[in-house]
């Protein structure tokens, strides 16, 4: 605390501290309650234990971060990552004490794709020999590797990839050669400084004969273990250059790499380091990508509320100007929560966390189902036929869903968080959000494991096929709820339903999946019937895909508030999910009105009440926002924020970030422009031009 | 350039270099003359000018910048801006030259506030006295200036702001004073550390009485020029705590203070430093304001030519996939920038910067042509009574149409560079394209100078008064182009005139001023006749702003396009424009659909047909694009991004950011977590956490 004069200032009544505990005070949602509803037990012990320990350690202190040069945060993920490691040992944390761990940092540590992609890669895609000889290894970081697949010039397609791995029958060699500048590796995490060891994916190359000069037969992508420094000097051999590619948008401790090889020999002959085997098991990769997609979802959920969470907080105590209609302009100001043109950016956001929330759940659960039915992993099924069918179909739906739900979480999460930044107005711009480095992070995840945009190609062409089967054969036995969902509207085709949504909850489901298969016989038509260019539709394509997954949040949405555990909650807690639904659903209905029209969904009618309907929601969510954010159980050290803590203590935390731990206010500087010197009475001039 | 084996390579045929010039080669806009068009000889001649000193000085070098702690980016952005200012003394800049030389180096500098705000406030705000005393320090930049007015709890709401000024009739003078810690200064760039004096808005407080505990009136919030630094020693008094707010989302250079005063006297007898006298003249407050808004609506054009620029480059020269329906796999793939959902998301974008071109255009001479005229000069006019009606309701449309164009153009910026990056894939997370500090630079706009949401209400609350009085008097002479829009859909009431936009341009214009004269006269019958709530309509007038300002782009667009001065431009530019503007219009139409179908603005049949008919207007665009982009002009230095260089040698410029210019290739780190070594053989485990 400073000693001067502010230590004896508060915030103007009413402060923040009373406001929020007026705003808890005007809800009886069970927080408690509705956190363990959502998290479960284990999760919120796991996460009181883990922050235990963790906020004990000088080292995870977050309040300098911002004020570091990149390569000091690259050092300081460093020092973290090692930290977690031995407070791993210390206290014998599991895999997944491991990632909540790294989760409540939230700061990526240069470990990070050692013990994610590097690990499943090398357990899931190595021989049994290979498996006995690395994975102690790995386990015990005596090996630090990394997965290097995408290159300068090549991302989502992996057959265009141009490392070249060369067999060389004379030495029983492979020769790996990058053979221009687009083949340098790119991008691959963990690998820039800190691995020993890389999995790399190299075009395999065999000759066909053994003369000088042979002719070469390409076997496509292929992993190969390579190891790229040196286990006591941590240096490349001559034969590879490997490096950090430099500051992005986020990720600041990560070291992101470029890697090329010349001509660099990789001897075969070696018993344990040798060849990759392929993958025995293609549908354990298949599910790895889908189990990695609902984490993305489930991930995203959380990314999501962590903004609504501060937004909610703040804006509750934040106030500014008096209502116009309101004649008494001398009490306080309104809050900002209570104008509707603020609502309306945060509370559906709100909604969308849960949304989100209950479709993560829901494709965890196929996914596990699918692969205890053998869809992922190496079990028979024992069933009858039909069921065989029904497994494989419900394992196609599961892909297709997968890649949907995962273009439309990131993109839900990644708008909204800038979205509650904007609504907190002159603040939001601020460090005290504690979005910054939030933002920037999670700027990557509409991009990788599958663009965006791209990967929506998938759900439409699932939905195509979908659609062709079933337009040929219109009666025949729908397989899963896409099946379903389809054959209905097949069988209603032509009249317009006009689905009575604002009387009915089952209703509106009806509705989004009637526009979602609305536009797949659309799709199946243009693309199959009409035969039109594949690149002229693909806008349309992305449309149907995201009417296809707000159609599965919707009725995930509504499967959740019907069921008995929701149920059995008290009411008011049941009818804010309710509400929440109801408010996910109209106001997402709302945006993408004109489909809801020309496919005959709802009726123009009912499609201009809309927005008085969604008023009419907030206007009743409204009491419970608070209440409903704390039940997300987002621990004051992971928001780092000062606008969104949980005592309400906003102005205090600003300044004291301010004028307490802001390095900058501990040096003077010289304004004088004829004078070169920056740092009063130091005498240098040339000390910032020198880092340049 | 490294010495090691890279050196000899370049990236796999077809190299950036070759398409980029074989896309010029596609299309025979002539760019200098477009460029010319755009900017003028004058603008053209200046940027070369300035460009050719300030890449000369190593000072202005970017290549280090993102690698620089936050206290290291101010000490920079001091050096730099110092250096300017030298600069200028060597060369003579303008004024006009000092703004764009900051532009070009792209880096807000600390003094900034000093030359912008406070300047101005200083010149407009104060007496003959006091502008001949402090004119000629402030030139000189012997005393250096910001403009303190909001605080930590109030910003937008400059009548709640906090600090006291209260005059003591005793001593003569006055006591500025903070009663709480909300009442701090927060947000005053240049304050932070830089300033010696500042403009401080203050509630002029003055006692009524003699006595010991007189009642005090309020006078409301004046400024006062205060110094708040020791011209020596720069330290502030006691009773005065100024600081840096700390990291924020971008302006890692800039200063932005934090300031209380504990009883702070500030002695009015002083005969020149003495209180400011009130403004004499509004209206050059009013001017300064809509001039600012024109001057953000002409920046937010450039900052998203630069995105578009850098995606249009990248794009066209990244490749990635073959076309599904191409049967050839041999053949390069396709380039990226051919794929339609990659246009839809850039060539929009492209024509937007022509959009907000020419209505950034015709607002800066609306607003020297009404203060010509004495709307916000001291002239006054001597037409008749007409004329003077006539300029009064063009200013009160202006200061309508500068809000409303404040809110869209930032907002289409903004979101317009995320969609940019987006686009990019994974290279656009990279620090390569240089947009990573663009983007969090201008991420402040859509908040400052009126929050993007907030002042859409001074638009809608125009237009009900407008369309107010226009149902009152029919038939009285429409004063404005606003007004005319409002008769002549009065006039047709009740029809759907179903403009024919797909034949006819000039009947796009009248389809978006009737879809927002439809909506004025809803927000008018909302809140004039059925007295509906103020705050419950703010989502309406929020649309309503929006309508008017897209109504707005698309009329001065229009205009721009029917000009004789592009009638003469070549046929090839001519029709490309006129394709721009289609393109502007209709993808804008599409997105508000709904609103131009329930308007009968136009039929359901045009408006299913408007998704193709853009799809078929980026056919005709695409092959222009490189080309249209490089009319905007944007010098390398400026973009400074590896992805958008103008010759296109995209992967070799990526390839040397990591290899030659990261700095954190420099050092070896030791990756053994048992060892809190970082830094391999330093032997040094605290260094880091000593730094938290």
């Amino acid at each position: 605390m400073a000693s001067d004069f502010s230590r004896h200032l508060r915030p103007a009544p009413p402060v923040g501290a009373t406001v929020i505990k007026w705003e808890r005070g005007r809800s009886d949602i069970n927080t408690d309650q509705l956190g363990e509803y959502l998290h479960g037990k284990v999760y919120l012990a796991r996460q009181k234990r883990l922050l235990d320990i963790i906020t004990k350690e000088k080292i995870f202190d977050k309040s300098q971060q911002a004020n570091l040069s990149r390569p000091d945060r690259y050092k300081l993920g460093l020092a973290r990552g090692k930290r977690l490691r031995q407070l791993q040992d210390i206290h014998g944390w599991d895999e997944e004490d491991f990632v909540m761990a790294e989760y409540l940092v939230d700061d990526v540590q240069p470990y990070h794709l050692h013990i994610s992609l590097f690990t499943a890669a090398m357990r899931e895609q190595t021989s049994d020999q290979q498996r006995a000889y690395w994975m102690p290894k790995i386990a015990s970081w005596e090996v630090i590797g990394a997965y290097a697949q995408t290159e300068l010039g090549h991302g989502s397609n992996v057959r265009g990839i141009e490392t070249e791995a060369r067999w060389d029958p004379k030495t029983q060699d492979f020769i790996l050669h990058s053979p221009h500048l687009t083949a340098s590796k790119w991008w691959n995490g963990t690998l820039g400084r800190t691995a020993t060891h890389a999995v790399v994916v190299a075009q395999l190359l065999i000759p066909d004969g053994e003369g000088s000069d042979p002719k070469y037969t390409s076997y496509g992508p292929v992993p190969f273990i390579v190891q790229v420094r040196d286990m006591k000097t941590h240096q490349p051999p001559k034969s590879i250059i490997v490096g950090d590619i430099g500051p992005k948008y986020g990720y600041a401790p990560m070291d992101n790499a470029y890697m090329l090889f010349d001509h660099h020999r990789y001897s075969q002959l070696d018993p344990v380091t040798g060849q990759f085997t392929k993958s025995k098991n293609p549908g354990a990769l298949y599910g790895q990508l889908t189990r990695g997609r609902s984490v993305i979802a489930m991930h995203a959920r959380l990314v999501l509320a962590r903004a609504v969470t501060v937004a909610v907080r703040y804006l509750s105590i934040r106030r500014q100007f008096h209502d116009r209609d309101d004649s008494d302009k001398n009490g306080p100001e309104m809050s900002v929560l209570d104008y509707s043109t603020v609502q309306i950016r945060i509370l559906p956001l709100l909604a969308t966390t849960f949304a989100l929330h209950y479709s993560g759940l829901a494709m965890r659960r196929l996914y596990e189902r699918t692969r205890n039915n053998g869809g992922g992993g190496s079990g028979t099924t024992d069933g009858d036929r039909v069921s065989q069918d029904a497994d494989l179909a419900t394992l196609a739906e599961l892909h297709s869903t997968s890649a949907g739900l995962k273009s439309l979480a990131t993109e839900l999460a990644a708008n909204g968080v800038e979205t509650c930044r904007r609504a907190m107005g002159g603040h939001g711009y601020g460090g005290g959000t504690g979005l910054v480095q939030l933002n920037a992070d999670y700027l990557s995840k509409p991009t990788v494991e599958g663009d965006n945009w791209m990967i929506t190609q998938q759900v439409a062409q699932y939905l195509i096929k979908k659609a062709k089967e079933r337009a040929h054969s219109l009666k025949s036995r729908a397989l899963n709820k896409t099946e379903e969902h389809l054959k209905s509207y097949l069988s209603s085709r032509g009249k317009e339903p006009k689905f009575n949504v604002m009387e009915n909850n089952a209703a509106v489901v009806d509705a989004f999946n009637w526009r979602m298969s609305w536009l797949a016989f659309r799709a199946y038509d243009t693309r199959e019937v009409q035969k039109r260019p594949w690149n002229s539709l693909l806008i349309d394509f992305h449309k149907l895909s995201r009417a296809y997954s707000q159609a599965m949040l919707v009725s995930n949405f509504y499967d959740a508030i019907s069921s008995s555990e929701v149920q059995s909650l008290p009411p008011t807690t049941r009818e804010t999910l309710t509400d929440l639904f109801r408010l996910f659903a109209f106001q997402t209905m709302d945006t993408e009105s004109r489909d809801f029209q020309n496919s005959g969904a709802v009726s123009s009618v009912e499609l201009n009440g809309l927005s008085g309907t969604v008023l009419a929601l907030m206007t009743k969510i409204r009491p419970h926002a608070v209440r409903l954010v704390d039940a997300w159980a987002l621990p004051d050290y992971l928001l780092d924020s000062a606008l969104g803590r949980y005592d309400g203590r906003v102005y205090e935390d600003l300044f004291h970030r301010a004028h307490v731990l802001n390095p900058l206010n501990k040096v003077t500087f010289n304004p004088d422009y004829k004078n070169n010197e920056i740092v009063m009475g130091s005498g240098d001039a040339g000390q910032i031009l020198a880092k340049l």
